[in-house]
């Protein structure tokens, strides 16, 4: 249960780095230096850490600065050998963003945020990022009259596809994922869910380039089942990267260790990245990114205890979750269930609407209360499951 | 503030016919007569009457019951002109639709669901409705490993472009509208907001013929924005058909009067379908219609009083929209929150990433703390609506 | 992990016993006769069995079928062992009820729902019930002016404390449980969460002979944490009798098996039910009840299925909590939260408020950023939990 | 529609104050000056004003400082003839908080606590305040097993009741006032609704001295109907405060303008308030107190449109409100609803028992269809409160 870069880990500065300053208190914690943070992560056994432009380049500075900390910051990775996955950026902090980034109502503050990616862009290519992360936090409204919303789906669009364009004009490896949030800090947020930014991302110029960066809090805190989600934005092929942390449902934004929120719904979204491909291997092999956040009340020894936690919880899940896909007493329950069934076609192969039309057994002759009887036999099943997150079986 | 048929508003048949049986009660209504329920809803003005197929012909009746039942509703409508713009499908009461419809994991289920559609696509054609709604109470889950979610989009689609093929095939002039909800009767239901259900549409081959069927009540058992949801689909083109009513947050599904929920948010939607279209015309012009449901503790002149409150609502709040529209401090206030700058694309016209990059007054030259300073001037313009909303101005 | 009586598991008549019928659709199991169900249990394992006045009696019966069908239960009861700890009334299915039983606004409605109770009181005192419990469905409202929220209370009060009176006068053994509810299947209910009815229980002249039964699922739908509520009812004295099943957080009424919710939150209930008294033993020894609903899917099969899957999962938690508790890790972790210094009181043993202020070194002299700077310790001991609950130590 | 002091409408230092860090962001506006903002809430009409201990003396203060600036304060407030009709204590913002206040884990800061407001309350009294509030905001826990819950209400009840027997000592004309909240920013918060609040008072020695706080959007954050909650509050003869602001759901907290939330229910809270006494009279007679955050995009000019706001909406209201009071029609539809019929005993006047149970028409001679079918009437009344808010009557 020791994690290796091999588990494909990751973190980002902000989380182990956030010095615990909430709506109603100060920060509990000093400042991280970015290199100590990559030094812990690797020893750890982390793969990547990654970074909002203002985490790793402190907002203001200058090219000197600048130079000075990017060259710190490579040397450490240099020295662990962790790697940078993804990088984003940040338009939330400073007060020009209060009104929104690419759909803030003022053109000079959009204009201004597009050159913010940009200049972080060509940081994340230099570091090798392959996913460029977009979390619109300011992007939304709580006036409804004051916000345009399809202008600002308007902006949202026009500013994605710039950047795409961008960054193939640069010829840079790097592809977009978008982070929906439904609230918090705004009163609403644009693109509030998975299917909300899958839709618009339909609607791109660049859409191949365009995919999601979903977090397990961000959907829970909406009460919608996550991993029903992932399981669509990967039916769409959409999954980029992914956000895992915790949540205790519908209420503010809490990122907790992953598991520590819903943690049946952990086991099934481990399941499900680990055996929902072909063959029952992996449906997703990028990094594991934990977005969550070290609680207030502890010090640094706590910030490194949580960090570790969320890599021993997820290593924990994925045994429980190849057990339960070995026990032939799933299988077996499986198979009760007809779950395999609905991978078949409703129409046979070649079969017409009329021919659909033509078959009495369908309707005419179809015994609507005899199958109305039949059990589904999915308590057994779900009890396994149970029984195999608690270690059980 | 009397109804007339130009206003559009239409009921489901299920809607004042409820016989107000709930989870936990029996019945406490008689059921009404389809054709007493035409009479009735032309009485008081509305324009369409919607219906299941169960609703109006019951399950079960064989081929001579239902031309006799199909001949008396015709009858009615003809009587009072009321016309009937939209049908649907009951693939919920029966218990062979206890594991879904179109995503039961039976096969056999699957097909006798697409024929049951198919069937009453006949009729809604013969009827005259211009769209046919989907609404998937029962595709859906609770049980993590039982039903796999893609191989049910999987079978979605194939039910949604087979029955588009269908209609095309017939000539019917028909549109569908897939109508979101998030959970209940299942734990959770597949294509749970409007932003999924739109993701959804884009993947279809018959895509054009597609769009939604948004309801009140449906997004906000997630708390989710209404009036955002619905802008969206605007932007998208695809806001076929929409459900009106009343829901107290985050609960089970209430199916309130229009208005007797979030009231400003149904100002608020109110004002976008009614101004946000171009010139600041109307941004639909389909039915209003009514999903909702009489209380239980009502009796049959606690019916017809609510079907009238829905109606009168909606015509009190368009002219307090109009008002709002109309007011010269609203104007000013929109004005002082630059709401229609965000209509101005972010790059000039024929302006170029290089020349983005180029500007020195977009990032270098910013002044980003004063620009951090400006105040954006929502809550006069908010208060104004509240104001409005109070028939206070 | 086989149940056996000793472990006080009960289960209502209306749980394996639901038809199966939801606001959306028709019943997709037969009914089950009493008789069978107390059979079935008690082959399960089962300690007890519990119901509704009409679970037993069916609505509208008179005296020979009542003394036919409780004679028939009784021999049942006496075969198997199986006892009734528990019983309680339906005062939600009948349309009389539709306003409301003991706060209905008709006086008449009231009346006959304090006779109803009485005479299954009659009959819960018979079949040697300790516990009779108040679940007040409908007791509440959805209309704001139409329902006096204060005489609402008076009434309510008035019909426990007659009840009881009624109690005390026949010299039954019987204690009252009030279960809260926040909503469904009214808009809002009365005492709609543990808080509010303990409040209540603290205003009634026999306050003494009434608690609360607390219901997993009812809390979880407003978000509340269940083991907090369970602690403070524990606190005021109060837990007369408990519901155990599931919840997937703020939605409709799900009432899933036990530990198919929340399983963390189900792990810390077990743990404080069995652990949190005295010495580190049980805090509660009354009947650990299951009110839980086989979902609709199931047959017959799955019915039991469910039913064992409560109990089992019951006991895989208390296993776990055992080796919780017993595990030196986390006696050390417990001590580097100082979760047991919170059982000190805070001011010394005879120390006045004099005392205090003339003590600098609770003020004046205390260094608060010292004492800000200490961390608490939780992540670790919560991930030990999250270990323990996996069956990972 | 202008307010004067005897609308009774105060605000804290803390609201229009709030210099709009959120936790992604930082602060958008200056601090405020105490002595500007008694200036301006006096030219708006306002009636109090009030404060945390370090919203007025900052933090760390000594004592010539704190002389200096409670003397200004002070001056304003003689200049204005503005109140400080409440006050409370800051135990959230500093890090030695972070673990509770009057809970903490730490013994030595539940001392440092006490003496805090023990300081706070000396000025409180000075400044002639007749009630002081207690938030226990970070009274709570995310860690189930690392708090102990009812060690944490012993210590809970230890400080009130230590702190109430101060002010008796001291012989200040001062009650207290608990303000619950279910969360944020702990995970979960003690007392964490209206009800928990009312049960913990009842069991403090010192009860009849304390009473609630409760705030619109702390319970309308469970999903929770507040207008239900306050009725309870004011059952028990505890409403000794109200917080107003207004809030979208369940979901982090908003503290939005008045009204600018759900608009039925701040119709409905005013309605009770202004008219629920004694004879149509106020059922409250204390300060109308906004407790709520001007939006971060808001500047100086903002703040001070959104106090206002708050003043104008509750006058608007309870105009409205004495409207619908004053209209025959609502009358007439209140008498068809029976909602007066309440007020009446459930038994006569002298009634036992016994009589009940020779009372066959309670039950033999009962016509329970019959009365199941009687229509309540809520419909109408619903609507005519909604025509009343939209000011259409």
């Amino acid at each position: 249960m020791e994690p290796t870069p091999d588990d494909k880990f990751s973190f980002g500065l902000w989380t182990v780095g956030w010095p615990a300053r909430d709506p109603f208190g100060d920060a509990t914690r000093p400042p991280l230096d970015p290199v100590e943070t990559v030094h812990r992560l690797a020893a750890l056994g982390a793969y990547g850490v990654t970074f909002h432009d203002d985490d790793l380049v402190p907002f203001g500075s200058d090219d000197d600065a600048r130079t000075k900390v990017v060259a710190r910051f490579r040397e450490a990775l240099d020295a662990t050998g962790l790697v940078v996955p993804m990088a984003t950026t940040n338009l939330f902090t400073h007060p020009v963003f209060k009104d929104g980034a690419f759909t803030s109502n003022d053109r000079d503050v959009r204009r201004y945020a597009l050159r913010k990616v940009m200049r972080n862009l060509d940081l994340a290519a230099e570091l090798g990022a392959r996913t460029y992360v977009f979390w619109g936090g300011r992007e939304g409204a709580e006036s409804p009259a004051g916000k345009d919303v399809r202008a600002a789906l308007d902006r949202y669009r026009e500013a994605i596809d710039t950047l795409a364009a961008y960054v193939v004009d640069r010829g840079y490896g790097i592809r977009f994922a978008l982070e929906p949030k439904p609230n918090e800090p705004r009163g609403d947020i644009l693109l509030p869910t998975i299917g909300h930014a899958l839709a618009f991302v339909a609607s791109l110029e660049h859409r191949d380039r365009v995919g999601l960066n979903p977090e397990v809090g961000h959907e829970q805190m909406t009460g919608l089942n996550f991993v029903h989600g992932i399981a669509q934005v990967l039916w769409h092929g959409k999954l980029f990267h992914i956000d895992l942390n915790g949540q205790r449902g519908v209420r503010f934004d809490q990122d907790l260790v992953f598991g520590h929120g819903d943690l049946l719904d952990a086991f099934a979204l481990v399941d499900l990245l680990e055996h929902g491909g072909p063959g029952g291997g992996p449906a997703y092999d990028g990094p594991r990114h934990f977005d969550y956040k070290p609680r207030r009340t502890e010090d640094l020894a706590g910030v490194w205890e949580s960090a570790a936690a969320n890599m021993r919880t997820y290593l924990l899940l994925r045994e429980r979750a190849r057990a339960f896909r070995a026990d032939p007493e799933v299988q077996e329950a499986l198979a009760a269930c007809r779950t395999a069934e609905l991978a078949t076609p409703t129409l046979a192969d070649g079969e017409t609407v009329d021919d659909l039309l033509a078959d009495r057994s369908a309707l005419e002759d179809f015994d609507v209360d005899a199958a109305g009887e039949r059990g589904y036999g999915y308590s057994r099943l779900d009890q396994l499951m149970v029984e195999h997150a608690l270690g059980a079986r």
